[in-house]
């Protein structure tokens, strides 16, 4: 999808988009799910920052019932930190029980131009996509990975679905035009088939279903939720992060690969583009060291906090040295560098050996 | 599809459908079609009329190199006299080197809302109409079916296909507008992926398929023809056939049962039917005997013509007494009647073998 919100460059307005999209602030429900489980650092530190209908999933992990987490990957390129926080997610909670299904979009790679050939993405999916997914940590036989052409039950449920929805309700979400492919508007159906797909009878049937999604990707979450209560099936939950900045400045962007660490960048590429990195830091290192830098528009210090750093007394301390003047940007990115070069090593040998588990995480159809 | 050409009441004027879609007459490539081929009689009684580059075929033919016949069906009930002359001209082609394919379109049968549920469309396929197909006397192992929604491979080359057009093509030529739904919009190039899906590679690639349509579906072919050219398969050719005549009056409809002969029907509900079909006769006895009968509007010589049949001196010996006023309509009657009766007690012991046949005659996926 190309839609984009409007001031996601750099700072986003994250309050603006709650009242603009009408999701819910996350703090209230943070306060019950912290009773049901530990929570993960993307929510303790106030990355996750809004929600539709979270409750459903808190009473499902308090229950012990059955729920699943659903996100989606577009297979136009290999995975950057910026996918990685779906997955984290995804991987929370697989951890409080719920089945993980993973979608890959090959198609919107194509009808959206990602890509100029659907195998490429087809070919991207299997061979470097899944396996990364893989390597991320996802458990085997509570993760179901699909690719969307290639189950066929997507296309038969983006049939059914599509009846309950017009042309000019895709058009007032979308805003398609007289040029748009009918492969673009048909695929507003089928992401919501990929939405809807874990209700479906072969998984259990209806059961709450949360989709951790960009902000700007909500017009979907609405369409499948209205198209859910009128085929028989749960209104999915959702939860929304806030983006990682891009280590050039902006929004990250996979297309901009210098602005991106890719989980497939080698260990010396991914440090020289931390220590280029635009930080929060101002000045002279003497300038610096008197007014301090600011780590909550730090790209650095994202991946400190998002992806780099588990304990938060450790991170805590960072913050309050960066703010004081007592820690310099070079020490940010040193630390950054190291425990990224780190986990790009262990991230490479452990993506070797999910090369061959491909199978074990696919949906086999009946 | 629910395009229907105006004048397709009892009388359609072939003529001027000729000119409106920019179809060819079929007279001259009859000529050279018979010089390689015995004709089938659907060919030598002039009920194929029309077609667009026959001449791929006959030179297959000619110089016996592979091709396809590919003819869709609806599922949205159970087959009829209608449905069967599609069948016979893959039959007459598959007789001549063939591959004979058969896209079941439930997508089609619900996305138009001719079923409530696209599960009954699909068992249907299944259960009634695939074994239906099988008892016409399809080939094995030269006889490819599949149900739309459950041969992955049709939703990925749609896919494929539609970035080859835009909406506004697809609203050009069926007229859709903003009430219609994103299924109805998408199954435009459905249909064409279904024309197209003899040329996939896993059967052999671009090659000479030939579409047996309905005139009124002509749209669908000229944009399969367009996105065909531009998607490196071969343009698809195709036969226009008269419509037959519905027994009480009319085109013929599945939908309205006393019109038309189902392949189901009991020998006792057929004659029925047939006794009290509209025919080409006029006044009573003594004036038709005095004036004659009218043979070309007759809907129990339609049967006789494009049904049951084979002996060309026969049928002309009828058509002959009938003008002439020596044959009455009841004789004809009693004759369809009793010819009918034999073709579907034989039909009926067809489709019980028919039955446990299905999967040798389904597409299976690798």
């Amino acid at each position: 999808m190309e839609i984009r919100v409007d001031n996601v460059k750099g700072e986003v307005n994250y309050k603006k988009a709650i009242e603009e999209f009408g999701v819910t602030p996350i703090d209230e429900e943070l306060e019950k799910l912290k009773r049901v489980t530990n929570l993960d650092k993307l929510y303790r530190r106030g990355i996750i920052f809004a929600h539709r209908d979270l409750h459903a999933i808190t009473d499902a992990i308090k229950n012990k019932k059955k729920f699943s987490v659903l996100t989606g990957v577009n297979p136009s390129g290999p995975l950057h930190f910026g996918n990685k926080l779906f997955v984290d997610q995804a991987k929370f909670f697989q951890n409080n029980g719920a089945d993980v299904f993973i979608p890959i979009s090959n198609d919107e790679s194509y009808v959206f131009r990602k890509v100029k050939n659907i195998d490429d993405a087809t070919k991207n999916a299997y061979n470097i996509v899944i396996p990364e997914l893989i390597a991320l940590g996802l458990k085997k036989r509570k993760t179901h990975i699909f690719v969307s052409t290639r189950y066929r039950k997507i296309y038969e449920l983006a049939v059914k679905l599509s009846t309950k929805i017009t042309f000019s309700m895709i058009k007032a979400i979308f805003g398609f035009n007289n040029e748009t492919s009918p492969g673009q508007i048909f695929y507003g159906v089928v992401q919501v088939a990929h939405i809807l797909s874990p209700q479906l009878e072969e998984f259990g049937g209806p059961k709450p279903v949360v989709v951790p999604i960009g902000i700007d990707q909500d017009p979907y979450m609405r369409l499948a939720r209205d198209i859910a209560v009128k085929s028989g099936f749960m209104k999915p939950s959702s939860t929304y992060h806030k983006f990682i900045r891009g280590l050039s400045g902006g929004k990250m962007s996979g297309s901009k690969p210098n602005n991106a660490i890719f989980l497939t960048d080698s260990p010396k590429i991914a440090e020289k583009k931390i220590m280029r990195a635009i930080t929060g830091g101002g000045g002279s290192a003497e300038e610096q060291k008197k007014n301090g830098g600011n780590p909550d528009n730090c790209s650095v210090y994202d991946y400190l906090k998002m992806h780099l750093i588990e304990d938060d007394n450790k991170l805590k301390k960072i913050y309050d040295d960066c703010r004081s003047g007592r820690r310099l940007c070079g020490e940010c990115k040193k630390e950054a560098a190291e425990l990224m070069k780190k986990f790009l090593i262990k991230f490479d040998e452990k993506l070797e050996r999910a090369k061959d588990q491909v199978d074990d995480y696919l949906i086999h159809e009946r």
